[in-house]
């Protein structure tokens, strides 16, 4: 028998507990050295079932074996669906996610939005809080990029993802994010993950570099475990020993995930590549192996930009790639989101 | 001015070069230490390039800047296609490579090979001689495994390709093989690639699961600067950190490889995976990042096999793999290479 | 010319910086996206320098070339040394840290604590925050955990070196702490790092597992960039492709830190080699290459533990490492800083 | 029950084998696919060992769990002591490898052999055929470079151990030198490993750059299989992500290596760190993890090598290391093997 536990139970709950088994012949213990479970050995008599159903602090009595981790695809038994805006990611629904790596002026975030979105794009990316490896780089807008967003959101109908780095920035974010991005840097940033959580605006979960699956399904599970399953996984590429491409695209790990976990994945070519040329075939191989959905760094003049200027495509690059994706997910009865023919608002 | 020296060039025609350097006042280096080179500084009167021409050991004159290595895309200016049997890679034409691991019974064999060309393989992958990590692992049937796969190609019409481990066996090898396969762990043995780079026969040179793309080019060059230009690169997966695939299948290096290269490049999505039910996503990842052609294991009994069991898959899952190829490379204009419609010889 | 920024500058500084590069003659701009600094390109007469001096937002004028980052060797002179309790780490002072990983009872810690101290321990290590990978695994003691430090450290007088997660938590933590311990999975938490830069208490900057060396210098640079330069480093291993130690200790790191920084830095060999019958060999190795001192996870039934068991090593072996540090040391001339004999609170 | 089977066993006396298992009701598996072990399942009565004793292709039959392989320590129960002129490696004795990386001329490398060994070098390094990862590259001068050897070896009286790269070169190369060397790139050559095993000149097994320490293991076993058991391992780093040093030196696996195999092992701290300022200390990191031994590139006059120049040292520095080692292996009871104070021949 395994008893699932509610969270943060009391000790004299515990101790309730402990004292049926002990009443009962039970002996227990957390399996895997999981807090929210115990799991009992004993004589096993058909009443003690309810008898522990009964008791305060006890969510569910499982059968052994019974207890999923929230992220898999058992758990849940289909594939899961995140919707953002006119974006819909997962369970068929294939999305594109454009825009520039950080949020320069405001003129320039409505030309791109517009034309990302003519291109196929249902989702606008912009950091207005960008993590920088370096104190003393260019750090991003913070606040007035946030107020830049929401601008562009209103006069573009665009939803948008942006980044939040600190737990205590994730109201003001969450003002005027449609999806929280926390990044590479922050996947084990667990304060920020269980913020993010207790939100119910849906997050898009970036593998960190150096990550195992296995460490971001966990990380997934810190968000899901708050009660937010509105959750988007990234595969960006991981730190290998070569380099002619900035990070390996792990397009294992999407087909991997594709097969053990119901959440939507997504893969992020433009860091994978850290070069203009090569984000379009790994695109391509990324929607071939399963993605649910592309997050590209677009540019219209990609030369200019602040940070991460050589890996941004033009627009009309965007554009071709969007020609590729919408014939790949054909292939195996998917479909590419379209964004709504509704009037531009500026328009 | 740049000279191209000959291969082997005896010490006094190198004195002769030096000395008219000296008379015409020029000095002489290897560039970036390559010995086939020499690159000369001076007056550069213009009547000099062809006293050069003129002497012993020199193959080329070249202005400076021309010295490509022969297997950059500068170097022939367009992709190069190399055909074995029906099959075809590169320059637009796709080929599926398709057997099982090591080779243990004939009449197996036969059905396998059979099953695979009537999917859409045009070339049977066969190892005779396997690479083992242990000595006490089974090493394949050696001269014995040749034999049985000189008569499976009489029977089937369908050419093959093997391993070759050995410089000492080339020619034996040779004497059945329509391509030499040079295996991951063997990408560096350069007794083996000048060997192999010596006969006329293709080859298939798989990339180190610790090799830097630039050292598989450069094992690329050690079997073209013998002047065997028949050759096709293998990615196969690198080594990770993670263990959710046996190998990290790295598709940002085939697109590379594409970008700089005129080589075909396949990919062996078998390796990579090392499991079966990740073989798909994984074929189709690569077909889509841009690759010439797969090379898959297959087993009519995937459970049965001595050695990579795990990741073979089944003749109908191959032929699910071989649909998918050939609806992806339309979508860039490619073909997949079809089996000739011929008789089969032991109809 | 260069000018050193003071942090946060408004516009309105920044415009008259501007409006005086105008005036004088001299285009300006950010070298390597450093917004710290501003480069000044133009006729460079002398009496400029003292112009640019006197503006509000300039903090100082360097000559070009002259712009360190605070973490070089070259910005100071000579290397550092950090003090915490008995603790010294750096130019020539070798210190111990070591203790159990997380906070089980609170007698167990006072044994713990006079055992590793009377084996030459200077600093106990506790965790009553721990970052696990998944939400469901024992999370350490929190609160109730800081209050068992504060009368550990009472009762044994030795100091203590706590983990921080949270940048909320970080007066909370403070207000025990001798040293704030900045984990692997968060030494990309830019908001943390900052925080901890913003007090005085000593800090230990840990390197991720997936993160360059260039990183954790960057990272450090968070910290000192506060103003805190009470800053020691701690190289951990790193992921690496094979399994026989859970990580690559990556003593070169530690020998090129040594060599481009004043930092102190320490290595652990406990986490790096995940196996107890390991942590000896890689603890002389790490002293060997130059570390300033080690951090050990010790526990008096290493059997028992709640977390990262296997990896804890008894008192007897922790005393033995010690003795062998005692040794090494002595053969470049450093010294062991042991335990003041002062006597003991509770005797 | 288990059969430990003789080399090449012919298929005749495997049919008795199988006939005599089903005769007394036995059934038998090849355990972990080696072919070298036969595992038997029956009724198990006490005389049937001996009738399987008898058998013609039965080397021996042991109790299950005893069959070890040949690197293991518990197979031999005591680590081995290699011997290779004056220098011994294993078992208390610690000797010093040194030399140039390539042969340029004789009378500099009499030079450096004369310092090395005036330094405490037992054993000289010089590589007369390279690996070169480029067919342009310098690559070694061959047979020249082996007369070259023979001459120097005459004429000081040091031991020499030297690369080998093609199987066809074994009779060759171990007509000059001591001791074989293997290189990195070689190590999975089964074909080399098989031909230097049947000698019995001593061999030196470095580690792939990409290779597990299991693969090592297995590598080492090819050799150790064919009779030959004069068998040292070498650790000179592995790939990893970070490039402050060439290659990451695993001293983790240093540590393991000498738990689990009687093999001595050495450390190459110049190809680890690939720059000579970092030779130092990464050479007594190896020696304190529990090495027996370095293999360090000394040039007296570093700037002017051909390859690899960077990471070699000067005499004076290699002198350096020298005493830091004597120091260093006198802690732990274990000795620096002296060069034998014999005249100098040509003296």
């Amino acid at each position: 028998m395994l008893l699932r536990l509610q969270r943060n139970v009391p000790q004299s709950a515990l101790d309730s507990i402990f004292l049926l088994c002990k009443e009962l012949g039970y002996r227990a213990r957390h399996p895997g050295g999981r807090a929210d479970l115990l799991e009992l050995f004993g004589p096993g008599s058909p009443g003690d079932r309810s008898r522990f159903e009964d008791l305060s602090g006890v969510a569910q009595v499982l059968d052994p074996g019974e207890a999923r981790e929230l992220h898999e695809l058992a758990a849940r038994g289909a594939p899961s669906q995140v919707r953002v805006g006119d974006a819909a990611f997962g369970a068929g629904a294939v999305s594109l996610v454009a825009g520039p790596c950080a949020i320069e002026d405001e003129e320039r975030l409505v030309e791109i939005a517009r034309g990302v979105r003519a291109a196929g794009a249902t989702l606008l990316r912009g950091g207005a809080f960008k993590p920088r490896t370096s104190p003393y780089s260019f750090r991003g807008s913070g606040q007035r990029g946030l107020e830049s967003l929401a601008r562009v959101k209103a006069e573009t109908g665009l939803a948008v993802v942006t980044e939040v780095l600190d737990p205590r920035d994730v109201e003001a974010v969450g003002a005027v994010a449609d999806m929280f991005q926390i990044g590479a840097r922050s996947m084990s940033n667990f304060a920020l993950l269980s913020e993010v959580g207790r939100t119910r605006t849906p997050v898009l979960l970036k593998r960190g570099f150096g990550a195992r699956v296995r460490e971001l399904l966990l990380a997934a599970e810190y968000v899901l475990a708050e009660g937010n399953d509105a959750l988007v996984l990234c595969e960006r590429g991981v730190r290998g020993f070569d380099s002619v491409t900035r990070n390996l695209l792990d397009v294992g790990a999407v087909a991997y995930l594709k097969r053990v976990s119901h959440l939507p994945v997504i893969v992020d070519p433009s860091h994978a590549a850290g070069r203009a040329d090569l984000v379009r075939p790994l695109a391509r191989a990324g929607i071939a192996a399963g993605a649910d959905g592309l997050m590209i760094e677009v540019h219209p003049a990609p030369a200019e930009v602040h940070s991460d200027g050589q890996q941004a495509v033009s627009l009309e690059a965007f554009a071709e790639i969007a020609r590729d994706v919408r014939r790949l997910v054909e292939i195996d009865g998917r479909r590419l989101v379209q964004p709504e023919l509704q009037p531009d608002v500026s328009a």
